[in-house]
């Protein structure tokens, strides 16, 4: 078959294809990366794309997704479209366009809590932290000059050293390692008590180098190991400032990564993408599935590879640095993503009994993973727990610092999996259950994660509906945090029951679409693709079933440690609702506990904070170590009482109301004033 | 140029040549490796082959070294004689030949005095010890079954271990790495004690691995750090048996590997050949030389490891193994060596202060190198004290075992480099002097190295003189032990006098070649070259000096130390000179001092047998960074007395006789019993 030239606009970026080839694999191999979270399945109806030359053939799934009106202008899935033998053209509306996602995730991720500590009563800060030093001082540069002691609390994975190196002479003979050794001993006082290794390859061409750069040379040392501080690779001149690592949160939605100048442990830079894996299946399950085909594991590391390279490009260009200034990374992911990650066979994590090939990683090469970073830089991954509790929830029990504290505590991360760990610093135990991708945007006719566009705060008061954007842009969709707010809304305003079934049909923003009522938060005339963003009774139930098994979880695993909410010193939630969630709104709608609000605390994306922390601090990585090794999973599906509590939860906020007195109180005043206002 | 064949008798190896090559590169890439100790410079005289067909263009330096009949039946030195453009036939007699000394070597190496430590008393059995159970014990195998505790004192420095894994249950769901570690440390007593690291390609398919092989593996450790044990490969079912290690000492002129199977400590084979580097130049500082020209030091490491990996091949060949069951490599050598097998510039060894790029090596990957072994086997090089005194001293000290004891006593390693090193288990102090190669069979008229017909052995008994061969084969040469024999007889029978001038000119066996006088051990019709093998003159004044040089250097060395020659509790004798050195007639021609026989001890390579102790014990090893850590150099040129010295020990056995009180009786003696048998 001839090739035919494919256009895409508005870029006007011609590529060749073969007739047959789906518009989402050309766009794919034409780096144009398009939204797409089903994985190409057309199921999400995200890759909405136009055709406005030449013909294409498309399969009946679009029917479901795209109007007569727009079907009429040409507007196609892109997964389910194949060219044909002749030249298209194509645009890719913005709404489509993965480049938002990019750029606009900030939001999703700029809650950097850690950076915000400010914000927290002293004796909170006390209970938050993992390394004080590293948190709460703001970490200087490392050096004044050659002469200060280095050795400061700051102390990343990799460090570099500035040396100037004395000059031999028959008098002082040392041999060139020998002599980086004396120095390095010299200014940094850890290393007068660990001893130095060197990977060989330093040595080829030091000589050299050495008399070259008149003796000042910097080495760049892994410390992972307190008791192995290797020298990988040693430079000309003084590059000490050239030194970041990126920490990666490895989602199996969404790549999350940060730059950090390891030399100072200031964020630089922050990008976000789709895991390019879900061309393979939407979930972990599909994952794993794939992998055991032929080629499917090391199609899966390649696409995981591949996202991580095109974020870290873009962190590296956005930071005006080059690829090998970048000496380390940490990833931290659930146990199935971290297996791909790394190249792992996966499958026997599915099978019972549910084995990894491992839960503590060795550090790998990056280079051989074929990650974009210094040839010799090491990538790390945060440990997982078992096979159902990963890395990811190392990294929250890390950032949220809650098993550095006698007091017990629980970390909630809401994601397509929720997540609860309980613990102290003595134990940790933590139970994982179905959730749904609802607060990520899944499954909701209009969600969406935090992107620009995305309403991620709503006010209804009686007829009137405020909602804010992402980036104060005309809206797109809804995010978890505007859901939150919505549901919520809706039920103080009594539009809604507390089943999630509509009762105020006269409402002048609730209407009927399909059989299916739904309230309308922005019309169409205001929105970015014309279309009104809106809430359907569908979503709602979806909404009302993740709350639910979160709360559910929560509570059958209180009950079998025999502890009260109240006992509970602090909740951090977690998860991709978006930058700023409303705690009393999560408690009104029965996600949270009712527990005093100023003990509960959000704390964004933890497991990128967590995997931050550890590149930040050989300190915090040994705790992950501990954590990971400390905790025990709680399997909440041979508990009976689950199901019981999750039925129970199907209501807002819940059946037993007296489990939450400040919302009874509350919908109490608000149905007392609405009955004043609205009639 | 059209390309030439050259067949080569009498095997018939017929190759392509280009007109106007070298017979000795020729000889080079048919795989079909010569004598050459010169390195193609015409100056040794040891690449005869004949031309038995077709015409050759040489140069004039054929003549110092073959008689006329011997050009007119068409013998030439292969590294002089260029082919021209037609076709030729050569024939390589049996003295050329590089695989003789291969096999023959054995002679030189298999005193390996470790295993015949029986010999030994008791008392000097204890003072020998460096890792008594290594030595002393007979290393059993390391497991009759899996439940035996591993843990013995045969420590190599990669060892493997055979693990029946228990199935992993619902109850018992560690990962599959995890799995591995907990029954290491089940069966290692070592590993309960130390963290276990792995190298992540380990990880690369394990998970289908343990299943394929029914939880069956073995498990390749290195320890030589006993702080960092690193799992380097598993391998499905039982390997534990297949694990070897070479022992390698890299000399400038030769290099020598021992295979040992290091489950059980047993030498598998050995091999020598010439250290391919001779085509480059003959000594140390004409190697740095070329190795600073362009490409010099990628052409050196090269040729190196080309040498090390044919004998590699040879034991690999000769024990019916496969390469990747070598697991480690040891290698020995000096300074400049050892830089120049790891690929590092030695350039400023050369040049005042003196300065090597590192005398304590990291482990090399073997394969980086591009040595013949298991892809991710290591290379260790034993330290060294600086960048004169290399690791082939230290694993002299470190074999001998003086650094173990209270008692002072002395290592001499008499090479091209005389090296003596005095100390104790506080102190160890050494001297480098300038030998020359005499002793190893350089510089002198019939020399050779200790090979099949070389004369290891003379007595002289008035006009009778009998000899004894390596392989008691035909008399080609005369090694080291032999030339030792022959002045001490020489002088003893006053044929010479103490000067090394020849008096009895009337001897039969005395005859005059060109001016000077030789006297004739072998007959030409004895000969296996039909040549006589005979000592001139000149060699004699050859012999005086290298033994001269070692003397006056141990002399000035005790002096500055304050110690005197009946202080040493033993001496320990190291070089080339062969299987057996008579150490009477060593200390008669004043080599050795005149102390008690029984405490001056041969020990032959000991530079081989330091690396191979090394390889069989992480405790041995460590011993080795202690030496080399401890070990202080005296630098001799600076000190005017040891021209002094130099100048008196040039007679036999001193002009000092007093030094010698053993020699003068017996020489007394001897002259009054010739003076009854032979005027």
């Amino acid at each position: 078959m001839t090739p035919v030239i494919v256009t895409f606009l508005p870029e006007g970026t011609k590529i060749e294809a073969r007739p047959g080839e789906s518009i989402l694999d050309i766009l794919s191999y034409a780096g144009l990366d398009i939204n797409n979270q089903c994985g190409g399945e057309g199921v999400c109806g995200k890759c909405r794309v136009k055709v406005t030359r030449g013909r294409v053939n498309f399969s009946s799934k679009h029917l479901g997704f795209l109007t007569k009106n727009e079907l009429e202008a040409g507007f196609v899935l892109a997964c389910q479209t194949e060219i044909l033998a002749e030249d298209i053209e194509i645009w890719i509306p913005p709404e489509s366009r993965k480049e938002d996602m990019q750029i606009l995730t900030q939001y999703d991720v700029s809650f950097d809590w850690l950076r915000y500590s400010d914000e927290l009563a002293p004796e909170q800060k006390q209970a938050l932290t993992v390394d004080e030093i590293l948190r709460y001082e703001a970490p200087g540069p490392l050096d004044q000059g050659p002469d200060i002691s280095r050795d400061r609390a700051l102390r990343p994975l990799c460090q570099k050293y500035y040396l100037e190196l004395p000059h031999p002479s028959l008098t002082d003979t040392l041999s060139d390692l020998e002599r980086i050794y004396r120095e390095l001993r010299r200014t940094v006082t850890l290393f007068q008590v660990l001893r130095l290794r060197t990977h060989f390859s330093c040595l080829w061409g030091l000589a050299a180098k050495l008399r070259h750069h008149d003796w000042k040379v910097t080495a760049t040392i892994h410390l992972r190991d307190l008791d192995a501080p290797t020298v990988r690779s040693i430079e000309g001149g003084d590059a000490s400032k050239q030194n970041y690592g990126v920490a990666i949160d490895v989602g199996t939605t969404t790549i999350v990564a940060q730059l950090i100048d390891l030399s100072t442990g200031a964020v630089v830079g922050v990008e976000a993408s789709q895991n390019r894996q879900v061309h393979y299946g939407e979930d972990v399950i599909s994952r794993m599935i794939f992998a055991c085909g032929h080629g499917g594991l090391a199609s899966l590391t390649e696409a995981v590879g591949v996202s991580i390279n095109s974020l870290v490009d873009g962190l590296v260009r956005g930071a005006g640095i080059a690829h090998h200034d970048i000496t380390c990374l940490v990833a931290a992911g659930n146990t199935t993503m971290t297996h791909l990650l790394l190249g792992l066979d996966p499958r026997y994590i599915r099978v019972e009994p549910y084995i990894s090939t491992a839960n503590r990683f060795p550090r790998f090469q990056a280079a051989e993973l074929g990650l974009h970073a210094h040839p010799k830089a090491i990538l790390h991954c945060l440990p997982c727990v078992s096979s159902y509790v990963g890395g990811d929830i190392t990294a929250g029990v890390l950032a949220c610092g809650m098993s550095d504290h006698p007091q017990v505590s629980a970390l909630i991360d809401v994601g397509t999996n929720g997540e609860i760990v309980i613990g102290n610093r003595e134990w940790l135990v933590c139970c994982s259950c179905s959730a749904g991708p609802a607060f990520e945007g899944g499954g909701v006719k209009c969600g969406m994660r935090a992107m620009r566009g995305a309403i991620e705060k709503v006010r209804i008061n009686g007829g009137k509906v405020i909602y804010w954007t992402v980036g104060n842009a005309r809206p797109r969709g809804i995010c978890g945090s505007g859901l939150v707010d919505a549901v919520a809304e809706l039920v103080a305003e009594q539009i809604i029951d507390q089943n999630g079934k509509f009762i105020k049909y006269e409402h002048p923003r609730v209407q009927v679409a399909d059989e299916v009522p739904e309230f309308v938060l922005a019309q169409p005339a205001e929105t970015e693709t014309g279309e009104a963003v809106a809430i359907t009774e569908d979503d709602l139930g979806n909404l009302i079933k993740s709350k639910g098994a979160v709360l559910a979880a929560m509570r059958v695993l209180l009950e079998n440690l025999e502890i009260s909410f109240n006992d509970l010193k602090n909740i951090y939630v977690a998860g991709g609702f978006g930058a700023h969630l409303d705690i009393d709104k999560a408690v009104f709608i029965g996600l949270l506990p009712d527990i005093p609000r100023e003990r509960i605390r959000f704390i964004g994306n933890s497991s990128l904070a967590g995997a931050r922390l550890a590149l930040l601090s050989t300190e915090a990585f040994r705790k992950a170590d501990m954590i990971a090794k400390q905790m025990t999973y709680f399997e909440l599906s041979v508990h009976p009482e689950f199901m019981k509590e999750f039925v129970a939860s199907l209501f807002l906020p819940h059946t037993q109301m007296e489990l939450f007195p400040s919302v009874q109180k509350s919908l109490v005043r608000r149905r007392k004033h609405a009955s004043k206002n609205f009639t």
